[in-house]
C-alpha cells in the first residue's frame, strides 16, 4: 500500500510503497483510511522536535488524525465489525490500569501508544493497525474525510470545554483565545453545551468574523490592547479562559484576563507560564491543564458532529499529494484543516 | 477438582468432582480459589429465586465472592501474571462499552457476566475462569481467604458510601441502618472518608455494641420508636440515609429517618418503596439506587482493608464442608461472613 | 392601595381598598407591583389546600409571582435603591442559616417566609412587602409583566434543570413530562444549558407543536403507550426524565421511562411515588426532589430571559380583573400565563 | 479599654486606652474578645507590607484571628444573642452580592471588610466590632482563647484540603509542605476527611516528628533531595500537593512533587510560579488558588474541633503582653500559635 513515511528529520516524507499491517493482537483492528488529518504537529516531527520524545525506528508512517473503515478485527474485538465505519481515538489505552477504569484514558499507565507519533506506523497510508478501544462507531454514511480532524484537534477543544462545563452556568463569561482550528471547535462546543457569554480574541480579523459566524457573542483583536478590552467586557476579568495559543506572551494574557476565582484552561503549548504565588492565594485564580481527550468525549463530540452542531471547514488533498497538503500547511496556505483521502 | 453444584432448585447443592476450567479467551485468567464467601444470595439461588432472571444451565457452581491466585492467563492480558494474589470484582465487563470507558462497570452493556450467578460457573470450587478486568492484584502475602468477601459485600457498602462523601461533611449526619455484614462495612467506610457523625439502627444490640467499636457515633435500637430516636439525634433528620435493609417496612423508616434535602440510599432490596410525590417536593428529599460496585471501587476498599481500615469477622469453612456453611448460614449461626477454603 | 384577598375559604377573594404596606426592618423592601402571575396554587389556596400548612390570618393578599419597581428600602438594603426595576424570588430567607450560607436558600432555617403563601400578604396589590434578599437587580427597560412569571414557576423549572446538567451531555436523552407552563420553561433552559436530546412527553398534541419550536428533538403524546415510545426513543429509557405532572399516575410512568444509572426528577406533585427498593438496585436508578429555586438561579434564569433564551407566553389582566384571571384559569381558558398588571 | 494600636510603620504598636467599638449597624455585633490569635500578617503589616493594599487610618487596632463572647447585637441579628460563645469568621461580607449568594464569601463584591487589616479595628482589644454574618456559635462551654487562631489560619488549611477530598480517594497521595502552624490544621484536617496517604515535608525534624503524631503517614525532611524522595514515595507525583511556604523555591519543588492529572494547592505565597506551558498539557497538570475560607467552613472547622478532630497548640499572653507576644514571633520563639488573653 501507499504511505508517507518520514525517513529522516528535516527532510521531507516520502510517498512509499509498503506492505499492508496484519492483526497482532487479540484487540487489533485494522482500518482501511478514510481520511487522515494534517496537523502541525505533523510539520513538527519532520522537523526532529519529537524524536527525543519518542524516539521512533525510522522510517515511519505519521498521521494521527484518523477515521475510516473496518478491514480486519482481532478474535477478542466485540465493538465493531467489518464494514463499520469508524473514527479513531489518537491514543489506543490498555483499559486495565485504574486510570483507563476510571475513564481517564491519557493517564494510561499501561501499554498505550500514539500511532503517527509514538513508534507505531500512523494513518497517512492506505491502512493502519489500531485497537478496538480506540474505536468509535459512527453512522454507516458518514464520510470519514469531513470528521476526521475530530479525532486529535476535536477532542482537545471539547475535552477542555467539557471540563469547564460546571464553572460556565448563565452569567458567566468565557474567553477563547486563538481562534485557530481548535479554537473553533472550543467556540462550537461552547456554544452547544453552555449558556455563558463567549468572548473570542484573536490577532486575525477574518477568524473572529468567522467566529461571530459560530457563537462567538463578543469578538476582540489581539491589538495589545485586548487585555483591557477583555477586562471590561467581562466587568473584571472572565470566569474561564482557554488558551489555545500558550506561546509569545499569549499564556500570561490569559491569566490577565481571567478573574477572581476564575481558570485559565492551557492547551497551546510552547511559552512559559509565570506568576506570583500571592495572584493565587487573593485572587483565588486557577490554571488547568489538558490534555487530547478521552474516548468518551471523542464519542460525545461525534453526536454534537452528527446532529450538526459541530462543523470543520476542511480541504481534501489525495494521498499521493501529502507533500503539497505539508507544504501548504507550512506555508500558511491551509484554510480549515487539510484533510488526505485515499 | 471439586465444585460445589446446584443440581436442582430447591435441593441442597452437590460437592462434585469436575474438570478444571480452561482458558477460553485472550482476556480470560483461571485463579486457583483462596477463598470464596458464602452469601445469603447463594441461598436465593438454591431456592430457585433467580432461576427466571438468570436461567443458568443446570448444574452450576455458585459462588460470587472470590479470592485467589492466579492459575492461567490469555494471551491479551497484561494486568496480573501467573502466582498474583488476586481479589475479583464479581461482574467482569467488557470494557469497551460507553459505560465501561465512563468507569460504570456495572452498567455494562455489553457481554458482562457473573459467575456463580449468572450462566457461568462460580468460585466455590478449586479453580474459577474470570477475566483479566475482574482481576485486583493485592500484596502477595494477602490470605484470600480473609478479604474475599470484600468482593461483594465489600464494595456494595463502598460504593455507596463513595458516592456519599460529597453529602457527608462535618456538622452532616448519616444513619445506618441494618448493622450485618455490609452494614459493618459501611460503617468503617464512613469512619475512613468522612467526618461525619455516624448513627447506626438495628434490631439486634449485640450488632450495636460491634457497630460501637467499629465507627459509630450513636446507636440505636430499632425498637418501634427508633424514627423519633434518629429525627431528635439529627435535628430533623439525617443527611443520608443508608438503607442495609430495605423490606419488611425498614424502606419506609429510612425515608422517615431522613430529612430535607437529604438522600436516602437503598442497597437492602424486598420491600416497596412508597411516598407521595409532594415528599420529594416540600421536602427536596431524594432516593439514591445503587448496585454493588466499580472495579475502581474494590481497589480503593483494598487500600482501606491492607491499611487496616476496613476488617472483616469471618469463619472459615473447608470446601467440602461447604453445605454446613449454607445451612449454618440459613440458620443464622454465623457470626460474620462464612468463608470457603481449599 | 387595591388588593385582592381571601377573606373565607371555598370563595372568591375580594378586591379591597387597604393602607400600602410600610418598612418593618432594615433589610425590607417595598416594591411597586409591575406584574403578578396567577398560579394554579392560587386556586388551591383559595380552595383552603394550604390553609393547614400556612395557616394565615384572614383576610389576606395571594399573588407570589411577582416583579416590578423599588419603592422604599430599609436602613440596611445596599443591593437595590429605589427606582430599580426588580424581580422577586418568591422566599426570601434569613442569609445566616448554614444552609443561607451555603446558596440554598430553599432549605432555610431561620424565618423565611413566602409572601401570598404563609401569613404574608402577597403581590396582587399595587404594593408589596419582601426583603432585599429577594429582590433580583433587571434592565431598567425591562417590563415587569414580561417576566413575573419567571419568579415562581420559572426557576422552579430552571433549577431541576440546571441541577441535572452533569447528567445531560452529549449523547444522553432527556424526557420532559408535562408540557405546560413549567414544562415550556424546562425545555427552554435544557435547549440553553445542555445538548441532550429532549423528548416531550404531553396529552395535548397543540403543546407538543409548542414543544417542538423552542427545543424538542422528538414529541410523544401521552396515550397509553408513551412509555413504550419513549423506551424506543431513548433506547432503553432516558437519563433524565423531568415529572411536571407527579399525579393520576403520571409519577409511575415517569419511573418507567428512566432508563438504568438514569434519574426521575419530581417537580409536579399529588400523586404517589411507588416502587420496589429492588427496582433501585438491579437498576440503580434515583429519584431527585426539587422544591422552586435558589435566589441565584432566579439571577441565571434572569440572565437567559434577558438574551432572548427562555420566553413566556403571557395574557395581561388588569389588577381589578383579577377574579376573571382567577376564574379563566380555573376553566381552563388562559393560554400561557396569566398576570395581573397595575 | 485597652486595645494594641499600630501609630506608625516600622515601630512597635502601642497598648491604648480607647473607646469601646458601638454598634453602627443593624447587622453589626460587638464581641467582648476572649482570645486574638497573633499572626505573621500581623508583623508584616507593623512593617508596612499591607499599607499600600489596605490603606487604613493610623493608628488602629491589629488582630483578625478572633473568638469571644456576644457583647451587644444590632435591630436585625437573629443568629447570635448576648452572651453566646462565638468564633468570627476574619471578613464579614454583604450577603447580598451573587458570590455571598453562592457560599463563596471571601469573593464578596459587596461590602465585606476584614477587621484588623482593613481599614478597621481587629481583636487585639477589650471588644471588636463585627457583623452577624461573622458569627460561629460555639458550646457555651468553649473558650475562646483555645480555638481563636481557627478563625484564619485554621479555615485557611481546612477549606483547601476540603476543596481537595473529591481527589483525594483511597490509593492516592498528598503532601503537605510546610509542617507549620497552617500545615499542622491542614494534617489533621486530610486525616479526618480523607483516606488518602499524608505526606509531609519540611526542614524542621522536630516539626516532622509532631507531623507523625497527628497524622501523617511519611515525612520527608526537605534537605534538597526532597524532590526526589516524594517521587518515590508516590510512584511518580503525588495527586494533591498542598504547599504551605510557597517562596524560596518551595513553589517550584511543590510542582515537581505533583504527578500526572494532579493538583498543586497553593497556600503560601512570596515566590514566583513559573512552569513550561507544555507541562500543563503533557501532564494535564493543574494549580489551584486558595484564600481563606468560607463562613461554612469555619462551622465545620468547629465541629471537628469541638470533636477533638484538629487541635491547636498554644501560648497565652495577656493583653497588656502582647508586644512580647509580637517580639517572640518574630524572633522564632512561639511554639504553636500565640493567644492574646484579657
Amino acid at each position: 500500500m501507499k504511505a508517507v513515511r518520514v525517513h529522516a528529520y528535516k527532510q521531507d516524507p516520502q510517498i512509499d510503497d509498503i506492505p499492508e499491517p496484519t492483526l497482532q493482537g487479540p484487540l487489533d483492528v485494522i482500518v482501511k483510511v478514510g481520511g487522515a488529518g494534517v496537523c502541525r504537529t505533523d510539520l513538527h516531527i519532520v522537523d526532529g522536535d519529537w524524536a527525543a520524545i519518542q524516539n521512533p525506528n525510522l522510517p515511519y508512517v505519521i498521521g494521527h488524525e484518523n477515521a475510516g473503515w473496518v478491514h480486519a478485527v482481532g478474535d477478542a474485538v466485540t465493538n465493531v465489525k467489518v464494514g463499520d465505519t469508524v473514527i479513531l481515538h489518537p491514543q489506543p489505552s490498555c483499559g486495565l490500569c485504574l486510570a483507563c477504569r476510571a475513564g481517564r484514558d491519557m493517564q494510561c499507565t499501561g501499554d498505550a501508544f500514539f500511532p503517527g507519533l509514538s513508534n507505531n506506523d500512523g494513518g497517512m497510508a492506505e491502512y493502519l493497525r489500531t485497537s478496538a478501544r480506540a474505536c468509535v462507531k459512527l453512522n454507516p454514511d458518514t464520510n470519514p474525510a469531513d470528521v476526521a480532524a475530530l479525532a486529535d484537534a476535536g477532542i482537545t477543544a471539547y475535552h477542555a470545554v467539557r471540563k469547564a462545563v460546571p464553572h460556565l452556568y448563565p452569567g458567566t463569561t468565557a474567553v477563547v483565545q486563538g481562534a485557530g482550528g481548535l479554537g473553533h471547535i472550543g467556540i462550537q462546543a461552547l456554544a452547544a453545551l453552555t449558556a455563558t457569554k463567549i468572548i473570542v480574541v484573536d490577532k486575525n480579523p477574518a477568524a473572529l468574523e468567522l467566529a461571530k459566524k459560530i457563537g462567538a457573542d463578543e469578538t476582540v483583536v489581539a491589538d495589545g490592547n485586548h487585555v483591557e478590552a477583555v477586562q471590561e467586557l467581562t466587568g473584571g476579568g472572565a470566569t474561564v479562559t482557554f488558551d489555545f495559543v500558550a506561546e509569545q506572551g499569549a499564556e500570561l494574557d490569559a491569566w490577565a484576563m481571567t478573574g477572581p476565582a476564575g481558570y485559565t484552561f492551557v492547551l497551546g503549548y510552547g511559552g512559559q507560564f509565570t506568576a506570583p504565588t500571592l495572584d493565587f492565594v487573593a485572587g483565588e485564580k486557577n490554571v488547568i491543564g489538558n490534555i487530547v481527550g478521552t474516548y468518551n468525549d471523542l464519542a460525545e463530540l461525534m453526536v454534537l458532529a452528527q446532529a450538526g452542531k459541530v462543523t470543520l471547514h476542511t480541504v481534501q488533498y489525495p494521498l499521493d499529494r501529502a507533500l503539497d497538503a505539508l507544504h501548504d500547511l507550512d506555508a500558511g496556505k491551509v484554510r480549515g484543516r487539510a484533510i488526505l483521502v485515499p
